[in-house]
């Protein structure tokens, strides 16, 4: 549980007049409760008064985990056969008897369930979106969470390491995903943050490739891209290597790939805003005539989720501060002939950042 | 693609007065479109008028792939720097120059991006909820998608003779995990449909345990809960096996829990209550005394996602017809002591159903 969290979005919502929070995303329960679950179609919602205790809503098959997360408030069920809503509406009146304002996470919250909310509560002011106030809580990273994080992404060098080893010619994309997986397993990783992606060759040019029967071949460039959850905190990094000697221009396009992560890499600082990291990624792979095979944004935040606020994209202003933490992921993808992205998540220091993942970055080749 | 189920969604939006449908959820959208991706925080959208060729929405870096889908109409794509909502008002209008009435996919639209369509649209209607025609229209499966829906299932046997065969003292739960993946991948299986479950004695009495360090014990039960996704269709199903003699009492908890099981699979077929089938199950459990250890419901509806509409839980009144696709799944968790849990999907035929998971039922002994 995240205590400190808590009381900063209590304040805030004093500060704007709700009476209380209705948090909707797994996620973000998980991050202030330190409670983790996949509701799938059920309900779990956590609610934050301005003043008082909070407490957590959840499947009655859940409680008993529910209760055994450092999640330290009350824990309230519902039974598969029961009204949520309804328990939900008599929860709340209980404890705040007449709520004026419900501040909604809107970008959580799905339509059909804020309908319902406002025939709980008619006549309450649901206009509130503590959304950006839970973006930016999540934003800055805890020393203590930072730690964590470090922690996260040795587990994708680990990855890496396997996963390099595993390459040799005629070996399907699908086979290193399965090893990469199976060894982080054996040793205590219990979930990736995301699907492995392992892409050879061409293949490498659609940048959410599915990996598949595709194998290994001499000469051509393997993409990696991958990261662990480790204590409800997710790692993400992309390596690109060749197998056998790179042709020159492989080795072009990497290189640029490089200096572009390399050099916003670098620019990272508190100070700096988010669309002008793009901008000097942008700036490199654009300047080499190859801007347009750059076709998505630098870069995501990154904590309890794998993608998360704030966009590292053209108009983008947030100013970055110390304690952000965020992908810088370059790449250009060719179709047909060539995919490359490197990518590190970063903390931002006093001066500068520091990234999770060491693996080295100069074009590696495996023999 | 499924130009079927576009054109009774069209048939449906003509009988409702919409001049179109935004399809938001990504499941649905590949259920309809053949096209499968997680576009995260972007926007994936898929736009289907009541008259005229519908056409979808993606981030740029997406377009190739959508396009080498087996989606035959439009794609557009936006680039991370771009307006995404106004390129959508403005391919809407293209089209369809004065839309009145929206329909939108209540379950699965956030309330923020409902806001911004509203701005987008002012006057509009967007009052009709096309959930439950998306619901209905992919809860009755064709001959097509049930036989692809076996394919899985039978992908899930494999995962299972894979995990019983791994079974062994001191082995670690998350290794069983891992082997059943790694097995699975290296023969093609790309994906799971949720994370392996694999418990071992009490730890399987939490019905959503993570699955860790503890070690497979002799006397103990091990409770598998696994699916693939296999062109696109999942499956998942729940083996309790005993490794070395089981004691009398895990013997009739596990026995009870079958009895359940296979006395409400065998009462499915057409024109019983999804409400029923829960009822069913129940009964055997909680005549023997144990009723308040199946403390969630019988099963869900299955198809492009592991868990979708239908509910089998009390108060539903859904009529089961054929060629409707679910869960039976009793369970009894005693804390502490044992938890057991038995599932096989089914698909409703004339008279009655089939499973898409051929593992014997009877309690396994391993040793």
């Amino acid at each position: 549980m995240n205590q400190t969290k808590i009381t900063e979005l209590q304040a805030s919502l004093q500060q704007s007049g709700a009476d209380l929070a209705y948090v909707a995303d797994p996620g973000r329960i998980a991050y202030l409760s330190g409670y983790t679950s996949d509701p799938h179609e059920r309900i779990l919602a956590l609610f934050i008064p301005a003043n008082g205790d909070p407490f957590l809503f959840t499947p009655a098959l859940e409680i008993e985990d529910a209760e055994n997360s450092s999640w330290a408030y009350d824990v309230l069920g519902y039974l598969d056969s029961e009204n949520p809503w309804e328990m939900i509406k008599a929860a709340i009146l209980a404890r705040y008897p007449a709520p004026k304002k419900i501040a909604l996470e809107k970008n959580a919250l799905t339509l059909d369930r804020f309908e319902i909310l406002q025939g709980l509560f008619p006549g309450c002011d649901f206009s509130l979106d503590i959304t950006p106030v839970l973006q930016r809580l999540m934003l800055l990273k805890t020393d203590s969470e930072i730690k964590t994080m470090l922690e996260a992404g040795a587990w994708a060098d680990e990855a890496f390491r396997i996963g390099f080893n595993a390459i040799k010619a005629g070996v399907p994309e699908a086979e290193i995903v399965a090893e990469i997986e199976y060894q982080l397993k054996r040793q205590g990783v219990s979930q990736m943050s995301f699907d492995t992606i392992v892409l050879a060759g061409a293949n490498a040019a659609s940048p959410h490739g599915v990996p598949g029967k595709n194998q290994i071949k001499e000469n051509e460039l393997v993409l990696f891209d991958l990261g662990v959850v480790w204590k409800g905190y997710c790692s993400d990094a992309t390596r690109t290597v060749a197998y056998k000697e790179p042709t020159a221009f492989q080795k072009e396009i990497y290189n640029l790939t490089l200096l572009a992560q390399e050099t916003a890499q670098k620019a990272v600082r508190p100070g700096v805003t988010a669309a002008e990291l793009d901008a000097i990624a942008r700036g490199v792979i654009t300047e080499a005539g190859y801007g347009e095979y750059f076709n998505h944004r630098l870069g995501h935040g990154i904590g309890t989720t794998v993608h998360e606020f704030p966009s590292l994209v053209e108009g983008n202003d947030l100013v970055i501060e110390k304690g952000m933490c965020f992908s810088i992921e370059p790449g250009i993808y060719i179709p047909g002939k060539v995919g490359v992205r490197i990518e590190d998540c970063v903390y931002v220091t006093e001066d500068g950042c520091v990234p999770f993942t060491k693996t080295p970055k100069e074009l590696q080749i495996i023999d």
